[in-house]
């Protein structure tokens, strides 16, 4: 099969979550022993996942951080508080499990996977998945990222990590991304798949002054005027090849790829967000597997989640990105299914008459 | 000693958290490999932590929930959805790992302690721990809801409940309870202690409608009335005495007895946190150990907040009480402290120039 005839019957194969099993999950949510919602968000994760999954007698889910890493070419702009090195050099910080990611997944008893989408000068690091596609994209204000053969590649890649993964057993994929200047690529991203202007979607990525954000806003421009002049297409997946990024491709594919399979997604901020846009752009009932773990104060973040319909768990005012917010949610969604699954009801417990005066 | 006394050599052992300590666990934190102060609000949990603790080498926490439970005799107003019968039935749903707060401790891998101080008709569950002051408070629109003693001993259990555990190895208390009724006592005392009126203080509990709501603000007046008429003392035990309630008092106490310890403690929604408000009132500096869980809907528990300077980790719209979001968020401190203890530093992993360029 050639990569676009896998991603397009992946595409073709995700469907809508179960309403019926949606309806039974509730149900059973309504005749566990506490007052009618009183669990609030924790019910919505829970009936959602068990609509996703077609049963309400979930297991435990097993859970993995997938975290995706390339270079940018428009970093060169200057548009990051950090050296491009830096990509490579948390690479190695993920496999040593010191960086946030691999501390939160570690906290949260879930698996970490790195994978290598196209980092300039990548480590060797045991275990890292090599799924280079090229070094680093071009910089997208002077030139497309990469072809459309390329953005097509790294999305099935994206889409095999999943299969793999799900293959062995997980059944919830937390999303996580490095790649220095990434921060601008997801906002040019958004900006063109949102119908949106630069200002509206930049924001201070790990760290920017004013001055910075406003040569950010400037870069985007540049990204986004050079698209426009060069066919401006609306194809969601000939956007991502004219802006990028490689990580943020794959990530699109691991969306899709578990929501084939009809497994939960837990997108962590703003660059995750992205890649979640362009899955769901690809193949709108890909939302239903997506759970929103927090929210960024990325600026575009907030209108991603609002044009997926997402609502974010935490807010805790977290913008590191790598996946953080996502490994810290898995608690929070495994809480939540323990919740449907090991709670009793009121009839198993006594008398009728406990059951709620009103 | 007599109950007094614990009470007051505890309040007196109450010191503040170290601002050394602080400074030490920030500077930590600020060499990690992550942008300075990107992982947001879980720095600042880590960080306090240590500062109470005394130590930046902290280890992974021992969680524990403790949930209290009494009757209460304003429940014969009808001020609950629920008969005052299920505050017993409950308490076998917690020793069966049935109840919310059960499923979400064992989630959070945390023991849950539960204390009788107070429950009409308990039912007999192995590991009930039995420290029934009286069988529910005398109804408080009419009359003080227990004796000054009677207060001052549900608050000495509480303390030793605290002490037992952490001689036990527990080093984060998350609080619990179950009340029916006691909703609308957590008004009175919120009003009574914050000098709002029962306006301001009443809310939905766990499922009231907009007259049940009217009729719990008017029984609240009733009791704020009848406490002023009876003196309108603003000592605070004297308060808690008046209005109640049982397993207020003592989870008061475990709040003393843990800020003596310098351990820190989850506080969950609008119960237990007027159950801090009287800590803080008889202990000021206690306030450093305590962790607001989440933000319940109840309208009082934003005022709680706000006179505890406190901001919630979770706003989930969780209105069950139990302790359900103390011990969802067990979690979210475990990964704190891990970020604080496990991250690695950019020293540690290469050249000085990945640095931030700014």
């Amino acid at each position: 099969m050639t990569d676009l005839s896998v991603l397009t019957s992946t595409i073709e194969a995700i469907r809508p979550a179960s309403a019926r099993t949606l309806q039974e999950a509730v149900a059973a949510m309504d005749d566990k022993v506490k007052p009618l919602g009183s669990l609030g968000r924790l019910e919505d994760v829970a009936t959602r996942i068990a609509s996703l999954r077609g049963r309400v007698d979930l297991p435990d889910p097993t859970p993995a951080v997938v975290v995706c890493a390339a270079d940018h070419g428009v970093a060169s702009l200057g548009v990051s508080a950090y050296p491009q090195a830096v990509t490579g050099l948390m690479l190695t910080a993920f496999g040593g499990g010191g960086a946030a990611v691999a501390v939160l997944s570690r906290a949260a008893g879930a698996r970490l996977v790195v994978a290598d989408l196209g980092v300039i000068d990548p480590p060797a690091v045991p275990g890292l998945l090599d799924r280079s596609v090229r070094p680093g994209t071009a910089n997208s204000a002077l030139e497309p990222a990469m072809t459309v053969a390329e953005a097509t590649l790294a999305v099935v890649h994206g889409i095999g990590i999943a299969h793999e993964l799900i293959d062995d057993g997980v059944d919830l994929v937390a999303l996580g991304e490095m790649g220095i200047g990434n921060t601008t690529t997801a906002s040019a991203l958004t900006a063109a798949l949102l119908g949106r202007d630069a200002a509206a979607t930049c924001g201070r990525g790990t760290g920017l002054d004013d001055a910075q954000v406003a040569h950010k806003v400037s870069v985007v421009d540049q990204i986004l005027a050079r698209h426009a002049t060069s066919g401006g297409s609306d194809d969601p997946l000939a956007i991502l090849a004219s802006i990028g990024g490689l990580e943020v491709a794959a990530l699109a594919g691991v969306v899709l790829g578990a929501a084939e399979r009809r497994v939960p997604v837990l997108v962590d901020g703003f660059i995750t967000g992205a890649a979640a846009l362009v899955a769901a752009r690809l193949a709108p009932a890909s939302t239903d597997a997506m759970i929103a773990a927090h929210l960024s104060p990325e600026p575009g973040h907030a209108l991603q989640l609002a044009a997926l319909g997402l609502r974010p768990l935490l807010d805790l005012e977290m913008r590191l990105g790598e996946g953080s917010g996502a490994a810290l949610a898995i608690n929070l969604v495994r809480s939540a299914v323990a919740v449907l699954t090991e709670m009793a009801t009121f009839a198993s417990l006594g008398p009728a008459e406990t059951s709620p005066v009103a």
